[in-house]
């Protein structure tokens, strides 16, 4: 293994990397055609510019349902002093829509007709020319331009082709962007996902950036992964950029590792400007050219490939089309903590957003580039600038969005605790109230009050112990939250206990044994409720956590403890059953506990937080959340007032 | 013909029409699911929560290159004092991805491993336990929520799922609106534009909606037109309730004439609760159900079928999705001028909108129901509340957007003459510069100055002739914008003329024959520079305007005028060559005139107006125009600034 290699990557700026590239296939224009009938060239963009064949109307119509005339015989009709028309000679029923008859200029409204007999009429005032007629060419004139080239065919569009004699359009080719994952752990994802061998990963990035090529105007070919191995892939690459590519995307090796061979396969088969852009995610991206075609490296990180696609591809799809890269709509938004940044980097930060009172909040998600869930938990996306050592606490800055401004308004921000039950609460509310969004971040059961003392969040899942009286959560959001008034509504009580490998193969019988030498513990953060327990059940029997291997080892979830012990990582972790039961782990339970959310009461009357409670009250909730095991539901709902006079 | 019929529709007010139609259908909801593999579901909404069935990673995985170890065994190393590790012993290589090696439980970096020999390494600092290790599960652990149902799936999520191990996934079919044409003035758009018959229209609407639904996350089929016949009409709407259909829609035939059908369809096949809505256009739609199915009645005019689909079909759509409405973008912007609205009506005045200096200026287009280019032309809708009288100018207001912000602060807004050379221009601008859009609006010269006047425009196209020397715009700039600095910009010169029918069968040869009693005019509004010029050729005969029959009649293009000659609205117009060419009429030159752009100096500098520049200076611009006949381009882009010190 050739160890000796220059690892460290040449950056280049973010703006200058994507304008260079832009630039370098500025004449790179898709100049390829289909003919498409109207209503399928939506969302397709026009190759040509389009003239109307006809005009619209393209006659003379009734704008009324009434009586077509000659304004001229009308003339001397008034009130007290009606005048008679005979139907059929100087006057004849329309409908609205119809062709006014010949020698016609005006109609007369039904509801001003006076029907002498069936063969007259009378009328009370005179008709002025062209009243109530919609003229020819009113909309459309035959050979007016319709719509510009480069113009996005929408629905509305369709209505205004035909109506112009237009059927059949001439759009732009969509650009095809073949697509090659590499990487020898990659695991294809049409196989059963109980047969996925230790090392391999499922191949999700093809997927996901084909499908981002298609919403920025493209197509895509994804073709099979191929190995870490040059030849292969300048094969393939070359095969790709010699045929109906219009630009070729490698994902993976484009870093500057011992496997790395994408850069490589463009230098031998053509060029490359960039290797190496100062933003994060995404920072090893290659911009290079093969056969004159564009070739991009992409970094194998789900994360990295989404904000590289994002930076440099979909706007090169645009580009090529000749209409505008889509910009996402931005809102200023108050960050609920300090999101350190490093200097000379543009840092792509994924954030949970929602309405707290009058404020947008942004709980930052897990920053990692790997953490796929991220981008899909994400509201919004907070751009730090390679100038910027971060932003601050309740300082706006602004945040690109990923959902509706509408959705985010209707979003329920939950910060707090984590249980499995929020889950369910979620995906009960969303089948209920489709417009509604519960949004959970887990920053422990006091990280809740806090979030709720900073309107950070509307609720906080919160089961806090008081070791004094053994009463949960009451004394602790006095203490806390002195001046908000809350609601603690019980959500569920659950069985807390030690989770150990299936078969306890340590044999663990309880907190007692976490100080053996042979035991590896993983510990939740501090603040979290089941952190509390812990030290609680652990001065009970007089144990001091400096003689725990693991005590400083912290996890922020259930799951994340569980999936610790179940991958070796740790021995034994304190949780919830409901955790162990899903990873199929031993549990040893410990205590019962109730877990209340905590909702200030200014929000207990709003539609959302009403709507939630309906669902914690609702059958369906208690029965699924039951299921799960290790929950009791028998005073879900009940409501404790505290803080108020 | 039954003339005796209530024609008035009792109107409900707009949002307590669309609450009770979406309160009628709550319980109406999509219960039948597809399963899709995972790509393809981008785009639809889950049916069922989908939980992960693997982790990712799925085992514990190295995050940088470098050398795997057990922490433990680095304890000691420090600067000055390195400890050795074996390879293929107590320490691995491994690159970015690579599954850790039993018994590791770190990663040091290669960039602070010293190669000692090809076996052996040296390190100089201790590794830390799960350093540059992502752990299993740290992204997703097997069985936790990845999306609740009802989420709709985004190119993201595809990268989510197949990372849990999740390649396909069940989501909601979509609803299948059927759309039902009515009206026996529809001729089919696949026939040939030429071989329409006087009196028939091309079916649009059924098209427009059917894209429209499919864009609400439904499909459609559109079943052949029926003529405005009840019992065919009733047959038709049966065997689409009786069939697949999820909702039924009939277009045309929804207001209270002699030939309107579908009220009585609905009536005798189901029921009705609404005829007849608050809203403007769309104002006759009718809600209600047949065979437990929604049923529209959608009125005819293209604007009012797309207002009735988005205020009832669309929000019925989503509901039955289980998805909130679409909402648009809003934004704050000041009309250019006054728009008055009918108090009790809810109004959706189409405007065109650009960013002018630092706000958003509206430029009401026309109002008509029948009119689909108004809104194919709008970049936003300004809802006029029912308990409103209108907006006042420069007074702001909300535009909901039907065009991304930024393409709306990339459009140059042209206000003033029309000439079918600004449609090229347009069209040669978005084909060199796909980001900008040159939009005009016009209302004559005059008004093109006194829009620069205001600040509701960046350019303005005049051609005023100055009576007293025979000069263009010059004066009328001076007197006009004493303040603002302005450079005109010669766009062209052009050809003025009489049009009249092919053939001149009135045999006009000058002004001196406007005021013979057989020929009726048809003008130019007041303040057009055409009108102007007309004005000025009848004084020069010693011709009085109250001798011209249909001097009164104002139109606001030279395509107005030229298709009222050519509808025999009026036997003659003043125009340009041009557009009498485009209809084939016969023309009479009067006068070769200037037309410039007039730009004020502020805004030549900026990037929009500079690449305007360099497209009216292009050959190809040039090229075009000239080809339209009755241009000459010489002077194509000469400059001449005004009001500068």
């Amino acid at each position: 293994m050739n160890i000796k290699r220059n690892i460290y990557l040449e950056m280049t700026p973010l703006a200058r990397a994507r304008d260079l590239f832009l630039e370098k296939f500025a004449d790179f224009r898709m100049t390829r055609t289909e003919k498409m009938p109207v209503p399928d060239a939506v969302g397709r963009i026009l190759a040509q510019p389009v003239f109307a064949r006809a005009s619209a109307p393209g006659y003379h119509a009734a704008a009324m349902d009434g009586v077509a005339v000659l304004a001229e015989n009308t003339y001397g009709a008034a009130e007290g002093r009606p005048k008679t028309l005979t139907i059929g000679e100087d006057a004849f029923y329309v409908n609205t829509g119809h062709i006014l008859p010949d020698g016609c200029d005006a109609v007369i409204m039904i509801e001003q007709v006076d029907v002498h007999d069936e063969g007259r009429i009378d009328i009370e005032a005179p008709a002025f020319p062209w009243q109530h007629v919609r003229k020819m060419g009113e909309d459309i004139v035959a050979t007016q331009l319709l719509f510009p080239q480069n113009h996005l065919v929408t629905p509305y569009c369709v209505g205004a082709l035909i109506a112009g004699g237009i059927f059949h359009v001439p759009v732009k080719k969509r650009p095809l962007v073949v697509i090659l994952p590499t990487g020898k752990e990659m695991a294809n994802p049409e196989s059963d996902p109980d047969t996925i061998k230790p090392g391999q990963i499922f191949e999700s990035n093809s997927h996901m950036l084909g499908k981002m090529a298609e919403a920025a105007g493209g197509r895509y070919e994804r073709w099979e992964t191929t190995i870490d191995d040059l030849d292969l892939i300048k094969e393939a690459v070359k095969k790709a950029a010699d045929g109906d590519a219009d630009m070729v995307l490698v994902i993976g090796g484009s870093s500057a590792g011992s496997e790395d061979c994408t850069k490589q396969t463009f230098l031998d088969l053509g060029e490359i400007w960039v290797h190496g852009v100062t933003m994060m995610p995404g920072k090893p991206v290659i911009l290079g050219k093969v056969r004159g075609k564009p070739a991009v490296g992409i970094p194998g990180y789900p994360v990295s490939a989404a904000m590289a696609f994002e930076q440099f591809v979909a706007p090169l799809i645009c580009q090529t089309l000749g209409v505008p890269a889509p910009q996402r709509e931005a809102v200023t938004v108050e960050p609920t903590r300090k999101i350190a940044s490093r200097l000379g980097l543009d840092e792509f930060v994924r954030v949970k957003l929602g309405k707290v009172g009058n404020r947008f909040v942004a709980s930052p998600l897990p920053r990692g580039a790997g953490t796929i869930t991220s981008l899909t938990q994400a509201d919004g996306i907070i751009r730090i600038p390679s100038s910027s050592e971060g932003i601050l606490q309740n300082k706006p800055v602004t945040a690109e969005l990923l959902r509706p401004l509408s959705a985010i308004q209707n979003t329920i921000v939950a910060v707090g605790s984590h249980d499995n039950a929020l889950d369910i609460l979620a995906d009960e509310l969303k089948s209920r109230y489709g417009d509604l969004t519960l949004s959970s971040s887990h920053v422990g059961s006091l990280g809740g009050l806090m979030a709720i003392k900073n309107g950070g969040c509307h609720l906080a899942g919160t089961h806090l112990l008081d070791t004094a009286d053994g009463s949960y959560n009451v004394s602790y959001v006095k203490k806390h939250l002195p001046d908000i008034p809350v609601c603690l509504v019980t959500l569920m009580h659950r069985d807390q206990g030690l989770m150990v490998a299936r078969g306890n193969p340590k044999r663990v019988k309880g907190v007692e044994d976490l100080g053996r030498d042979d035991i590896r513990f993983i510990n939740r953060q501090a603040g979290s409720g089941t952190r509390i327990l812990l030290d609680y059940k652990l001065a009970a029997v007089g144990m001091d956590p400096a003689r725990i291997a693991g005590y400083e080892s912290e996890e922020y979830t259930h799951m994340s403890v569980a999936v610790a012990v179940l991958g070796g990582v740790a021995d034994v972790g304190l949780g919830i059953f409901a955790a162990a039961r899903a990873l199929d782990l031993d549990f040893i339970p410990m205590v019962t506990e109730r877990y209340d959310l905590a909702i200030p009461l200014q929000y207990m009357d709003t539609d959302p937080i009403r709507h939630l409670l309906d669902v914690i009250e609702s059958a369906t909730f208690k029965n699924r959340v039951a299921e799960l095991g290790g929950y009791h539901m028998e005073e879900t709902g009940r409501r404790i007032v505290v803080n108020t006079a």
